[in-house]
């Protein structure tokens, strides 16, 4: 497997690129006419001696794609010149009962759920090796401290422990979306003209159900050639995926801004080097993640959009899924891997998130102050104060320890220890380590084996 | 409950937009705030006799809401003066204990969830009206034949029943989406500052537990403040939801065609008259719906989007959730509603139905004739035969079965009674009522309360 | 050039897949190099004789893209590599100043608008090309008599040359758009680094200028490292295009119903047929084109979400913009030609408009009686007595003429020739005349060449 | 003019609110029957004497915002009931004329184009002063020396002022399109039912001409009831507007990251505080541009896809404009205000941005030292040198200079106080005064009155 084109190497995979090619798809909806010949011999609606030579025409290799696309263009998709080709090379009584009684969106849509499937498998291989390492980081970093940030201010410590295991939910999470679809929601199609599989007499449930038994895809109540649902559901799974590793890669941008430099990618040789800048170590994997996942945000939209068919089959809407789900696979496909091998190499510096920590000179410490002091005083009161406190701080560039001792009303109510205990952040984790124990938990429960 | 506004009426119900009003939204972060008291004195973290001083204040007729909006343009979101002026509000002792350790995003958060089940629960009850009028329609149309369209284009017969009942499963399907997120993915959010809940020491994870009891959402692995799957996953289940109905809508305005007037919506004084046109009945129920479900499928995007969020508090993508997702509620509200009306006074017209059948004097059973050929010469042969036969009815404006008749090869393999049976729309519905008992069936399953 | 891929055909050209592919984006980084190398030695930075050096090697055919591509994953863009290779490809002297001054951003976003400036060129030509085809059947058809829709409903007479005129002022729309972006936005990119141009010494604006002239590109006041707007709007003009042509196809599947059959694609052997169906025309570019115009949408979205960048160079967002421009172009370029063919070909059906006008027996001309009669007797009253004729004509199912015949109030104040006239289509036209008149005469000097 | 509403006030402004109130719309579309009046009396299509009355009765004061809404829900939009309400209301002899040969969405879609000019004018003051603003902090810190980063990480020294020309520019930019679009294409709409102006005779254009100057809106060559151009480009044009502030927006966030601190959002009593810290100074006012802009680029994305409209109106993609188009400029709006306030307050830290430059212990010189080389040694060999010394720089913790210093290559090309100039910030900012010039003269020749 190897990754082809000069910009999509760095949004996808070599296997997911493989897995969403054409001539995956070719030989997809070629396998889909081979299981269709097996199920209507299975019920007796044609010969079962042709289904060797069906099985033996439904090989990509003997196909030209170029050429099936340039027909598509007359017909409106590729079936109908695919149908006629595969056809015109099967032998003689195999060609007769090529494609009975399927339209070509039942090739198309079943075909894609065969190409879905795959894609879902390598996220899902791939989501297992991002939890896996978070769970690592996790367990590993439980009692780092470092400054949690709100809005990109200081505001209060944690451990980059609590902050990988929101990692590890957010990928279980998308794990759970994906997974869901991928043993679930993913369907066969299969209605002939117009969903009534007419041409299959009374043995249409029975075809309906070998083929989805033989391609081991979900048995639909009813075709769904213009209900969209497994199609738009498996878009938002892949946004709700994307998004979620996303937003892992902004936090590691973020982290490992030349002023910050708590996190960085792995440095390897020529690894986030520029063509200017001889210095220069680029979050490279991460900002791939991000963009992949703006682009698979925008292609849900799209999907979605398409749900709304006209009559039987629709005229655009289908058509506009076909490229953007394989490309919002691929692009989901790119920012999963990359996310995995961002944190598999990912560099934690505990020094300097230390360090960082006291950067605030105290202010970082105020909620814990105010805290003490509301025990004593109650919340309003106590918040009066520190607000006053920190302002000076803030202006007078002194420690906030400072300030606060020269307060009366601070003096009032805690002892000199008791303000150091206040401003100590080891102290103020509160539920942080019993977070990442229910964190760790429920990936280990995800991930052990479904008991027998 | 009345609806409000020049446009929003069009797009909403009254009781949606009572449920997504300020007032509502108000009231619910109100709520949240009163039972954190409760849930903090079960812990024990507060005293216990503050809890209906604190409870008595929470009544959203106390605020101003204009005035808290206008002071939510400094401190960048309502909570930060809601929290002010309920402190003052609240008796001395009470106010001490207001907002104990929590941070605005938990109160902002988790109104969301309360405010997003209210929401969920009228669209499920919606749902269930205008599945059980698809299950009417599709049980007392079930051999009401009709033209099958595809890409708009007469193609094969099919039932009124059959279409509606891909109608009810759409609408099943959406109900599941919601059911799912209603039942399983509204979490209370409580964090405090960083989401370490440092202010409330070891007690963090009984006080979340006892919030979560008390407001009967779930209660989450961590807080989940930038790991935004629930809001997320919210939006696309609406996405999901409105585009099943607006393709519903879409069939009906299209069914409704003045070319066409198989169904339309009911008519009544005043509907769908214009203010040019004294004849005119405009599907305005179903353009509302399809209106819905396109804005719902941009706000999507935009919620999707928002999973992008920095470290432990975001600076732009989390405030970009707050009116989209509540607007998105209130869309799909419109739509799913407006979709149950327009179901419930369609009028179906069996006989006009019918004439459209013969439209295309046979060119609309050319299937089921190539089928009944195939059976003797083969796909590929007879496809070629009826193809021939088409172009020259369609030329000469005569019936199909005219030409057929003067062809040689179909006179060689079908006697005239065979063709007038290939000819005959209600010999080729193939496995449609098989596709109604199971759509009616699953219908039956959902609808049915679940065991004991 | 011909078509590419299984799908790909269908929602683009050979000529605008050939100008966006991943070969001619590369020779366009290369062509940048090369007049980067003639600006700065025309202004003296470089030695002049390096030129013929660098240009030699500057030849898309001597580089494997595949490589770069992957090599590209490594350093977050393809310029990194290529730049390498260009240097190890290049004779010594030459390979010294290679790239002199510029960053790998430089080189991507000013190939892009080479690139962008290409499809332009395509697209206009198409825009030229169905702008002369609407002309001609604007003209044509100028008193062409047909039915007019709104909300899909028959409204009042129209002329099809009136409707046709409204394509033709959306495609001149579209032209503008697209003119406007191709002579006035797009840019060269020089910035170096960091947007100073820094390498340049004082010499950077020289270079910037020496190098716009030489690309025939603007010359921007800043470099636009992450001040997006030629990006963000080279997109919005390309949404406008689709958006502007899929209504023209959307009409023409409407059109294309068998029960309404006004209009069709062009039929050609093979053309619109069924995999399923024999007798099948369907309106196989029109949905095409819509298709292509819902993506582009998305597309549209994602780009203008890419405006927001961080600092000098971003993080995500331009990486998110490379493959969605190229395959925006791509689509609106497939769209465009897609709706050029589809006009060209189309078939016009003025005997089955006339019947049509036809079908609701005298309602279609309601406005026309109601206004003769509120000269009489002013619009309210009016309004009212043709609202209940137009009742009782629907319920009776007679013609409208009956029933205003036997009103009292209608025979008061209508004499019998009065209300013939009323009935008559061709009387009720109003300004169609004039409008098509002002269409024409707006792309007639759209048109003609500007004077010298 | 007051803010209303619990969180819409962070996200517009009081009169942008304002001036797209249902109120105002309301208002809008009675100036247009109003106006109207008058276009068809100036004509002579109407009596002269029943102008006065008519305008009497278009106060919308006069009228039930909340009546007018329901009713709305049967007739599908605002104008059936407003009409029937406005005719009751008239004095007899206005009755008769009131609405005369319009139809509903000339209305709706001429008072839509009054309210957005409302719209576009408040945008434009506020963008002037965010240019004005602009302008002076690039004059002011036109050497204020700071760190270029690209990807977040230090890359090379800019200025403040080249950084804030940059923000000029793109302000200038989205001035210049919605200007274009406030005086170009803005248009009246006015066709009556389906576009013919039928009820006009041949009066038609004579009228459009009189309202398109009464209302100073321009006047299109066509009715455009389905060719939506003007309100897709409005929405391009606030989504490029929109984009350019954001990214101002999150520079600032980014600039205002503790770590970093080089400029900051105004501080006043209540600005940016929390709930949970009282240290806290959020960046509110940039967090809120960002959250409005992401908003508005989703709308944009619906308002595209609202161009496919069928017929002479449609279905459900006209009515989805509706809302979005006006949310549109409340957001955009929002931002550009809020972007304006942000710069005007904006607190820059020089101190802190030349302290932040030596963060990297000269590895952000490592440009000019490597070019310096290149001029003797040429760019590759030179790269290779200073990627070097800069990894070994970055393991040692040494300063750049001292890795050089030791290292043979260099001493023999690079003098003690070559190397100095080398690492000197302020030596290598190229063409940034150059650019500042430029764009300075841009604001100057954009905000200078147009000669007589």
């Amino acid at each position: 497997l190897t990754s082809e084109g000069l910009f999509t190497p760095i949004f996808s995979t070599p296997a997911m690129q493989e897995a969403m090619s054409d001539r995956a798809f070719l030989q997809a909806m070629l396998d889909v006419e081979a299981a269709l010949a097996r199920a209507e011999a299975r019920a007796g609606v044609i010969p079962t001696d042709v289904v060797p030579m069906v099985e033996a025409s439904c090989r990509a290799d003997l196909f030209d794609i170029d050429e099936i696309g340039r027909a598509a263009v007359r017909s409106g998709n590729p079936v109908v010149p695919l149908v006629r080709m595969l056809t015109a090379a099967a032998p003689g009584e195999a060609a007769r009962y090529i494609h009975w009684g399927a339209t070509s969106q039942d090739i198309i849509d079943t075909a894609t759920m065969l190409v879905v499937r795959r894609g879902l498998d390598l996220l899902i291989a791939d989501l297992d090796g991002a939890a896996a390492r978070c769970a690592d980081l996790t367990e590993h970093h439980r009692s780092t401290l470092m400054v949690g940030r709100t809005l990109l201010q200081h505001a209060a410590p944690i451990t980059f422990g609590l902050k990988s295991a929101g990692w590890l939910c957010a990928i279980l999470d998308a794990h759970q979306h994906l997974s869901h679809v991928r043993s679930r929601r993913l369907f066969v199609q299969l209605g002939g003209a117009v969903g009534t599989l007419a041409a299959l007499g009374v043995r249409g449930p029975e075809v309906l159900s070998h083929l989805a038994l033989d391609l081991e895809l979900g048995e639909p109540t009813l075709p769904w050639h213009t209900a969209r649902a497994p199609v738009a559901e498996t878009g938002a799974a892949l946004g709700l995926a994307a998004g979620a590793v996303a937003k892992i890669a902004l936090d590691i941008v973020l982290l490992m801004q030349t002023e910050v430099a708590e996190a960085s990618e792995e440095s390897a040789p020529g690894r986030g080097g520029s063509s200017a800048l001889p210095h220069k170590r680029n979050p490279v994997g991460s900002a791939a993640v991000i963009a992949c996942a703006r682009r698979v945000h925008s292609l849900v939209g799209a999907l979605l959009g398409s749900m709304l068919q006209e009559h039987e089959r629709a005229a655009g809407a289908w058509q506009a899924e076909w490229e953007p789900l394989r490309e919002a696979l691929n692009l989901t496909g790119g920012s999963v891997s990359r996310t995995r091998e961002v944190l598999e190499g990912l560099v934690v510096a505990p020094d300097r998130m230390s360090e960082n920590l006291r950067t605030t000179r105290g202010l970082v410490m105020a909620e814990q102050v105010m805290m003490a002091l509301a025990a004593q005083i109650g919340r309003p009161e106590a918040q009066r104060i520190v607000e006053e406190s920190s302002t000076r701080a803030r202006e007078s560039g002194r420690h906030l320890r400072d300030e606060l001792r020269e307060d009366q009303r601070v003096r009032a109510h805690l002892a000199e220890g008791d303000l150091d205990a206040a401003l100590d952040p080891a102290r103020w984790l509160g539920s942080s380590n019993a977070f990442i124990d229910r964190a760790l938990a429920r990936y280990r429960a995800a991930s052990s084996p479904a008991p027998a």
